[in-house]
Formats: structure tokens, C-alpha cells, sequence
């Protein structure tokens, strides 16, 4: 019966892509008994409740295989009907190209940008021991789960992954097992055209457990592999499971079966060579039986013991029952947070590393850290360092590793039950971009601080200074960016991203600022304000961001002495202040008045709200900060100049 | 002797830093023994002639050990005075905070961003093996040098250096040494706080030589390992010098002293550990003289034996040497390229391979290839495979390894002797785009070629379907971006791209387009210009890139039919436009026209250029091509009810 259960599910599979003329056949045919093995003897999943909190979490980190996924959890009675799985990557579909987070009923994370979904399934093993620590009693286990991922060669290759594995083999994520798809072919060809690795040694030397399945079409093998693995409690586990991709198609073996769908004769050849004698988008119901029958003996029947439990935590100690149910909603408290009095220097770092230590203080499941920057940024987690003799510490020391931070902390927040974030320097968010767009795309709702924000960082030189990084990330659509001007927009910038259902980035400076007369949090939430109204009637605007809103106050101050009016107006969140009513827009930025624009980055973004703009668009150098900022213009002197000659 | 050249590199290194009050010590006096072995026995480098062709490269990965480098660069002859050492990361110095290419005598890539420089040097080592198989003759060895890299922990953490190192591995580059400073220490502590790998073991796994010497101050161990690392033919290696960070200095062997400068006193106290009484910035002239001789038994005496082989070369061989002489020159002539008939349907995609390939059939030392997407960028090399086996291929299989193509592609173009290019789907620049940012920093003029460039890819949805990335790349100083309109546009951006001194990103179709009339290579390379003109005075104009403009010239015909006379104007590369003058600006895009730009991506950008936007700020979804497309109102009857709804 597994075999037609496998059949059925690969032959579903690559129906899906004939009739939708678009996805990927090679993994569904060739991976799917590894699926099938997974989901029929270990991964504890409820269709009927597919967000349970303690499931086992599941990432096809070979995103592209979302055919064999869909297929798979058809059969298993998600929320997948056959009717979807005809329209599989069809508009509005249940069944897109990739899975989708949030879309497509059990899908843990959204993948298909390579070597990411392995790394937020990091982040989830993480989480779950962060919380089991936490809440787990002697006796009651009410966070136990295994993070099981599907990865394949081109996951690997991906430097994401190598930083993501190298971490997770530091830390020791036993509960973490990857099932290698090692089918020896990749897009353009067989993978010993790019990648000769030992596969074994290199993973035992990360402090892996490594495990070899030699024939792909052995359930027996993968489902020893995965016993075997679970029994590792100190390293997580690598199971290379060699399959053939495409297996039963023509071209199997072959990168011509990896991306290309199967017209009708080859569909045909495959069904013959299954001796699959269904009709086209059916399944025999002993196959729907044999996949009730599991799911009902894992994942229902360990959510039915495990409701159990809860009952009697509840019981046992009703307060880490609260605390534990608040968690598992995601009802975090940060409480509130120290302001600034107007007139002390203060960098923002400094103004949010505090910020978000005493948000710690108030939320006991913030948990995050650096990029080995946290002695920089000022950005670090409580209760001392998260290391495998230490679960409950807060503080997560990431390595010189921006790009997997980035993953590992959207998968920590995909589990839920934590709030996590990350810090870096911001010229680094580079690195970190590929995944703050995956949480944008999925709305996790990240916090990603960054401190150094411009041409500022001063000695060191243009490949530390940030110049376009700014309006990259405004245009990142569902991400908010702030640039706060002070000590005290810092503050608020911190409370709303915390508390966002959007990710966030929130830069910092390194060096001090005044706090300012006049900040507020609702403010820096409608995204701008005036912070400095002109006296008599508005000349002019100078519309600035960040360090640049206290220049702008100093030169209206020299304006005003030559009889000159013009408004100051703070723009922290260009995201949030687009969002408002277009009377608070007007109100705020009058038309019809000349309002230029001062911010040490691109200009490019600020015609949409200025006439003239004062930015940089060459890389900066190195030198002391005072004379850069200077150097590049950013001096009281100049503000006037240009203010004035445009008014020419 | 030796043992007072090293104190005097480390002491006028650390001179250097505090005298800033900015840099890093710790490196100086940590790996001085490395770098002075490294240039006393080994680096074939002519401080008189610092850009000779055949000299070793080298990469000092680690680029905010600046200050040792300088101090030895000094030392050696290099054009670094005693006062660039005391103006240390000052404004315009010689010696600015990381090292600079082109800014710095000696310094062969700008290094500071981690995992980048030692991912440049794969691809300088890559140069090496391509043209030494090109030009070497039986009994003439006209490029023959290695290439070195000094890292460290950070650097090895780094995502991008694992896929450069695995790279390496794989295609046996045995002239590239990598010596790695391994002190335990990083910025936030101990690295065993964040890694705890088997080195030896990971770097074997991956086809690396591993040597250890255990003694970092020990040179002669240090001189033996490099000697055996020269003698390993067939695989890069890795020579893991154990060294104590900060030696000498008060807070040595902990992250105390990784990044702060020394004050006086604590200088004090490294001089007296030194045993050192020389004036501050001076070292006795016996040291100069050491390194005096030692480059010139070194580097000066290996360039006199090449300027003869060359002379040999010339008597030998003419036509080969006048080649050689072209490529050392980077004197690239790509000749002319096949272009397309008004009327014809095809794909940039297709356009631009083809571009790519007629180019690479004119120019023999057009090297490059794609992220294992060659099949769907259609971008790829000629002559085979670059291999082990066939160094003179000229295709490269980077494999899934976005980020370190992108950094090893610069690192052939800085080698110089070829022209390295890159292909991947323009979503995944975002895994790329550290790289072409000091691409741009260093003017290094690699051509990054994308295709499937907006959410025309279609069925595979929102994470393949780039929305806000050709505004992140615009925004970039020194970088150009095409996305040019059709099959020529193409053509012409290619041409521009592969003969500019600045890197380039070239934008493609996955989708078939129209061949327009009316396109020139003339209009491409001032950036924008009118590509069919209104009928009649100019009501407004429809400003279009890539796919969209064929859509704007539907829209402009129907327009005309209703008595609405448009322009229609390509904008392929706003950088290029930005760079003309006013009048031709002021004629292409006159004051006071109603101006609609029309481009499937980010809208921020465009209020620079046009009054209103039709674009996307949201992410794409899964769905074919049409529909999707249609779907984000990109069709011809939403353009021209935007058009007319916008002069209500």
C-alpha cells in the first residue's frame, strides 16, 4: 500500500505541473517516498488545526518542490483540494509556485530563494528550545517538537545555509533534521560540474550528525535514517538520502527533468511506468485511508495527549500556564521605556540599545543578538548568552554571519511563542537584504536594527558607510524603515516596530545627537511631523530624517535671524506618513510650498516629496566624522546656501 | 634581524592607530609575523612598478588590519610615507581606514566588507589559471604568480566565503594560499562563543590543503608552510597560523584589544614588551634595508626574468605576445553584434545571450557564466567549461553561489587580462548586491547580467518576481543599470556595458517583446531619448523602460485615436540620462509636459522624472505571465485611463 500511497502522490505531483504547463517535476518524482516516509511515521502534523503550537515544523526548503508538497498534503487532508491542486499556480490559487506562509494551510514558511528555508528552519529549532526550557516542567513537556527541513543541492550550495549549519551544529539543535535530496543533478547540470565536497566529512566537521540513505526508494532506510537521527540529542542531523530525480520519467538522472513539466506522452510513460491506472486527478480512498490512518496515530493523537497536558499545567502552575498561552499567542508586553530629556547628547545607539534592553526587561520572550557586532550596535538580548548549557539566555551570539541572523530570527518569529531581532551595522544590511524581503513578503514581523547609518561612521571609509541602503529598503514593499532623529524618536521607533505586525529596520547613529524639544510617538508613528513650526507663515519647509532634523533646526534658527520662516518637519518613517490621510499629508507638507530635503543618503526617492534635495549619491570616504559630514555638505553654512539659492 | 623588522612593523602600525584614534591593533601586532614572512621569502611584488602584470596578488581579507599592511607597504618601498602612516584615516589620506584599490599603492582589491576579499581572490587565481593556459608556452611562463589572502575568523563565517571556498576546492586553483590569522578572537569575544568547527576537517572536506602552524611568531614555521603549500598543485590552501591578537599589548588574547586604539600609556607598555627605544614613527635603516633586499631578491627579481621572457615571447612568437601585450592592457575589442528587424518577437533574455555569446566570439578573454541558471538567463561563456581539465573554457559553473559569483567575477576583472560577466535571475541581485556594491566602490567594471526582471516571471510568484530591487541598484553611485526595451536596446546596452569603466547591471525579459522601431544605440547610451514621437504638439508624454514601452506605444496609438497626441520615451539607464546636459534633458523631458512613467517596479524613484506613476509597490503573486501582468494594471487600457484620469 506505501507504494501506491507514493505513487499516487507523485503522479498528483507532476499532474499538477502538465496541467498548469509550469513547475518543477524532477523532486516530485524523485523525493516523494522521502516525503511519504516523513509524514506517514514521524512528522506530527493536524490538517484540522494546522497552527497547533507544539507540531513538528516542516520546510520543503527546495521551494520549487511545492508540487510534491501540495500533492503530499492533499492526500494527508490540508486544505488542499484536488480542485486546487488543478489550479496549482494558477492566479489566487491555494497552490502557488512556492509555498506561502499564511496562504497555504500548512506551510511554515515561505521558500523558494535557495538556502533560506533550511536557515529559518535553524531559527525554529531555536525557538523551540528557547521555549522549552522555559516552559517544559519536570514532568510536563509542553514544548517538545522536531524541526524537520527538505533541502537539496542547490540549498547547500548557498552561503545562507553554510552560515545557518554552522550555527545550528555550534549550538547543538538536536531537534533540527535535514533530509538532503542528493539526486547528483542541479538546473544546469550534474552537481559535480560545481561542487565536489566530501558531503559526510564536511557536515561532521560543522558538528553535524551525519547519516546516508543509499537508495532513495527504500522507506525502510529513510525511516531508520530518521529514528536514528532523533536519537542524536546533541547535533542536528543531516540525512543524505540519494534518489534519482525524475525518477520513472524520461530523463530521469538528468537536469532536463529538473524544471521542465512533462508533456502529455511523457506523463503517460510515467504513469505506464508506475503501472498507474487512475484517472487523471485521482487517487484510489485506501490511499487517503493509509495517510488518515497516520496523521491520526502522529500528529492528532499528540495534539489530543498534549491538550492533555496543557490541562494539567494549568492545574500544576496556573501562572506558567498563563504566561505559556499569552506566548503561544504571540501577546507580548513590552511595557514602557525611558525617555530622553531635551538638550542631552545622545547617540541613538546608545538610545536603542537601552531601549530595547528594558523591553527585555518587560517581555520575557525578546530574544536576539548580533551579528558580532553587539559591542558595536548596542544591541543585545538579556539574561546572558543563548548556548546549548544555557537555553533560557536571551542574548544570541550569531558570528560574522548577517545573511543567516537575518533567516534564523524571521524562522525564531515564524515558530512563534518569541519576538525575535537582529543588529548589524547598516551598511551590512546588504547582506541581510535577501532575507528582510522574505519576511516582508511573508509579514513576519522581524525588528532589525542597524547601527553606523551614514557617511557618519566616519575612519571607516566607503565600505562601511551607507549611502543607497536607505531607499533600498523603503522600497521593499510591507517593510518599515525608520530613521529617527534622536534619542527619543528612537525610542518610539523601537515601541511601534516591536509592536508592528510588519518587519521593521531602525537605524541608529554612532554618534551623539541632541534629543530634541518636540518628538513625539505620534509623531514618528504617522511617519512625519512638525517638529519646529516656522514663526509667522511658512516660507519654506526643510524636511529632514535622523541626524540631519537637528541641522535642519539649527539652520532655521540662522534663518530666522534673516527675517526667513521656514518649518522643520521630521520624517522618520517615509512607509508610515504615506499611509496617513491626505489631509494630515497636506497639513504636515502644504503643496505649493518650496520644502527642500536634507538626508545624508540617495536622492533618488526624495523628488516625491521635496523640490530640491540635499543627499549624497557618491560613496563616502574615510576620514573623521565631524569632516566627512562636513566635506559632503552637511554643515548649517550650506543648509542656508542651498535653501537660499533655490529660492532664486 | 628579522625579529626587529617585525617589531618595527608592528610597532609603526600601532603608532598609526593611536595617533588616529581609530583602527585596529589588535591584527598589527597579532599577524606582523605572517605578513613579514609572507613579503620577506615569498610575495613577488615591485613597489617601483606596483601594477606589473605577473606579480603575486595579494588580499589582506581582513581589510581592517589596514594599519599593518601600510606599516609594511612602508617598509617594503610601496608609496607610503612616514606621514600618510601619521595621517592614518585621515580626510584624502594615502591611507585611508580599509584598504583602497586604486587609492593605495600595492593594494590589489579593496577589502573591509567580510568573506569578500578572499572571495576576490578565488576569482584573481581563477584569472591566473585562464591566462596562464593562454599564453604560456612550452619553455615560456609569462603568467605564472599566486595569489595570497590574509583572513580571519570573520571572514571564514561569512556566507559568501564558504561558496568562494568550496569553489576553489572544487576546481583545484593550487596557486591560491590562503593564510589564516586564527587568534579566537572576535569583536564580541571568544570565537568559540559562535564557531566551534574542526578547521582542518571542513576545509579537507572541501578540497583544500590544510597546514597548521601552531606558533604564530614563529616565521621559520610559517615560511616552511608556505613552502608546502606551494608545492600542493592540485588544491588551494589554508594555512591556519595560530597567533595571540594584540601580542604585547595590555589586554592581549581577548576582544579588548580587537578594535581600540592603545592609548599612550598602553603604547608605552607594547614598546617596552618590544624592547623597543627607537623615536615614535621611525625604525632603524637596517630594517628598511632588510625588506630593501628582500624585495629585491623577491618581487624585482622575478619581474627583470619576466620583462625577458616577454622579449623572448616577442622573438618567439609575435602574434602571441601582441595578444598578451592587448589583454595586459585590458584592451578588449568586442566587435560588432547581430541586431534585430522592426517587427521580429523576442525575449532580452534570448537577445542578450546571444549578445553575450557574438561578443565572446570577437573577444577571447570574455569569461563568465551564471549561478547554475544558465539555461534561463541564457548567459554563458564560450569554449566549454572552465575546469581543472580545460582552463582555456571559458564558461563557468559558479553553482548556487549568487554572492561569491558576484565577488569572484570582480576578482578576475581586478587581476585584469579578461572581462568576467555574471548571469542570474535579477531577484536574486539581492544575494549579489554586497558585491556589486564595491564592484562600484572600486570602479571595477564587471557587467552583472539578470534576466526574468519583473513579475512578468510569472507562475513562480513573489519571491522569483522582482519588485523594488532596480531602485536599490539605481541608487548605487558608479553602477549603471540598463533595462533596455527590446532585442536592440539590448544589443546596444551590452555594447555600452562591456566597454564602460564603470560595473553594470543589464536587465532582461523572460517574456518575448516586440522589436521596436526607432531604437539606437545613440538613444541608449545618453540614457533616455524619444522612441516615437507625438503626433502633432506634445499634449504629454509616456516615460517607459524595458516591457513597458512597447506597452506605451500601444497606449499612444489608441491616445492619437482619440485625439491625444503623446510622446513615448525610453528611459533604459536613468544614470546615463542624469549624466547629459540640461538641453538635452530639457528636450527629451521638457518643463511643464505632463509626464507618466510607466515601469513594473517601484514608483519612489520616478517623481525625480515624471508628474505621475504607474508602477508596483506591492509584491507579485503566482499566476502566468499575462494574467499577472494585467492583473497590476499593466495593459493598454489602464495606461490610458491613468493617462486621462491625471488631466481631470
Amino acid at each position: 500500500m506505501n507504494n501506491t500511497a507514493i505513487t499516487a502522490m507523485r503522479i498528483l505531483g507532476v499532474e499538477a505541473i502538465t496541467k498548469a504547463k509550469s513547475g518543477h517535476p524532477g523532486i516530485v518524482l524523485g523525493a516523494a517516498p522521502i516525503l511519504h516516509t516523513l509524514v506517514t511515521k514521524h512528522l506530527n502534523v493536524n490538517p484540522n488545526d494546522d497552527k497547533w503550537f507544539d507540531r513538528d515544523r516542516f520546510i520543503l526548503s527546495a521551494g520549487h518542490g511545492s508540487a510534491l508538497l501540495y500533492s503530499a498534503y492533499h492526500l494527508m487532508g490540508f486544505d488542499i483540494s484536488i480542485d486546487d491542486l488543478k489550479n496549482f499556480r494558477q492566479t489566487h490559487s491555494k497552490t502557488p509556485g512556492h509555498p506561502e506562509v499564511n496562504w497555504v494551510s500548512g506551510v511554515d514558511a515561505t521558500t523558494g530563494p535557495l538556502g533560506q528555508g533550511i536557515t529559518m528552519g535553524v531559527g525554529m529549532a531555536v525557538a523551540e528550545e528557547f521555549l522549552a526550557s522555559k516552559f517544559n516542567t519536570k514532568n510536563l513537556d509542553v514544548v517538545n517538537h522536531y524541526t524537520y527541513v527538505i533541502c537539496g543541492d542547490g540549498d547547500l550550495q548557498e552561503g545562507v545555509c553554510q552560515e545557518a549549519m554552522s550555527f545550528a551544529g555550534h549550538q547543538k539543535l538536536g531537534k533540527l533534521i535535514v533530509l538532503y535530496d542528493s539526486n547528483d543533478v542541479q538546473l544546469d547540470g550534474f552537481v559535480n560540474m560545481a561542487n565536489t565536497e566530501n558531503v559526510k566529512a564536511k557536515y561532521e566537521s560543522m558538528n553535524w550528525n551525519y547519516i546516508l540513505v543509499k537508495d532513495g526508494n527504500n522507506i525502510e532506510a529513510i525511516d531508520k535514517a530518521i529514528i536514528e537521527a532523533k536519537s542524536c540529542k546533541d547535533k542536528p542531523s543531516i540525512i543524505e538520502v540519494k534518489t534519482v530525480i525524475g525518477f520513472g520519467a524520461p530523463g530521469s538522472g538528468t537536469s532536463a527533468i529538473h524544471g521542465k513539466p512533462l508533456n502529455a506522452e511523457q506523463l503517460q510513460e510515467v504513469k505506464k511506468f508506475y503501472n498507474w491506472n487512475e484517472e487523471a486527478f485521482t487517487a484510489p480512498q485506501a490511499v487517503y485511508d493509509l495517510y488518515k490512518e497516520a496523521v491520526n496515530n502522529l500528529g492528532v493523537k499528540k495534539e489530543n495527549e498534549w491538550n492533555k497536558k496543557l490541562e494539567q499545567l494549568k492545574v500544576e502552575n496556573l501562572d506558567l500556564y498563563n504566561e505559556f498561552v499569552k506566548a503561544m499567542n504571540n501577546e507580548f508586553d513590552f511595557g514602557s521605556v525611558s525617555t530622553y530629556k531635551a538638550g542631552e547628547s545622545v547617540s541613538t545607539r546608545v538610545a536603542g540599545g537601552k531601549a530595547v534592553t528594558e523591553m527585555s526587561n518587560n517581555c520575557p520572550y525578546m530574544i536576539g543578538g548580533s551579528a558580532d557586532l553587539t559591542c558595536s550596535t548596542m544591541i543585545k538580548g538579556n539574561d546572558g548568552n543563548f548556548e546549548p548549557t544555557n537555553r533560557q539566555g536571551r542574548n544570541i551570539n550569531f558570528g560574522v554571519r548577517e545573511f543567516a541572523m537575518g533567516a534564523i530570527a524571521n524562522g525564531m518569529n515564524l515558530h512563534g511563542g518569541v519576538k525575535s531581532f537582529t543588529g548589524a551595522f547598516f551598511v551590512f544590511s546588504d547582506y541581510m537584504k535577501p532575507a528582510m524581503r522574505l519576511a516582508a513578503i511573508m509579514k513576519v514581523p522581524t525588528v532589525y536594527a542597524f547601527s553606523h547609518d551614514t557617511i557618519a561612521v566616519g575612519e571607516d571609509g566607503p565600505t562601511h558607510q551607507p549611502v543607497e541602503q536607505l531607499l533600498g529598503l523603503r522600497a521593499v514593499p510591507n517593510l518599515l524603515t525608520f530613521r529617527p532623529a534622536d534619542a527619543n524618536e528612537t525610542v518610539y521607533a523601537y515601541q511601534y516596530a516591536f509592536n508592528a505586525k510588519y518587519p521593521s529596520a531602525v537605524l541608529m547613529t554612532r554618534q551623539n545627537l541632541p534629543v530634541l524639544e518636540n518628538t513625539s510617538y505620534d509623531g514618528v508613528t504617522k511617519g512625519a511631523y512638525v517638529i519646529s513650526e516656522a514663526k509667522g507663515s511658512v516660507d519654506g519647509i526643510l524636511l529632514a530624517t535622523g541626524s540631519e532634523v537637528s541641522l535642519a533646526i539649527e539652520a532655521q534658527k540662522e534663518l530666522a535671524n534673516e527675517g526667513i520662516n521656514v518649518r522643520v518637519v521630521s520624517m522618520p518613517s517615509t512607509e508610515l506618513f504615506d499611509m496617513q490621510p491626505k489631509e494630515y499629508k497636506e497639513a504636515v507638507l502644504p503643496k505649493g510650498v518650496f520644502t527642500l530635503a536634507i538626508e545624508m543618503g540617495s536622492t533618488l526617492g526624495w523628488y516625491k516629496y521635496a523640490d530640491e534635495v540635499m543627499g549624497i549619491d557618491k560613496f563616502g570616504i574615510s576620514s573623521p566624522l565631524k569632516e566627512v559630514v562636513s566635506l559632503y555638505g552637511f554643515n548649517v553654512k550650506n543648509v542656508i546656501e542651498t535653501y537660499k539659492n533655490s529660492q532664486k
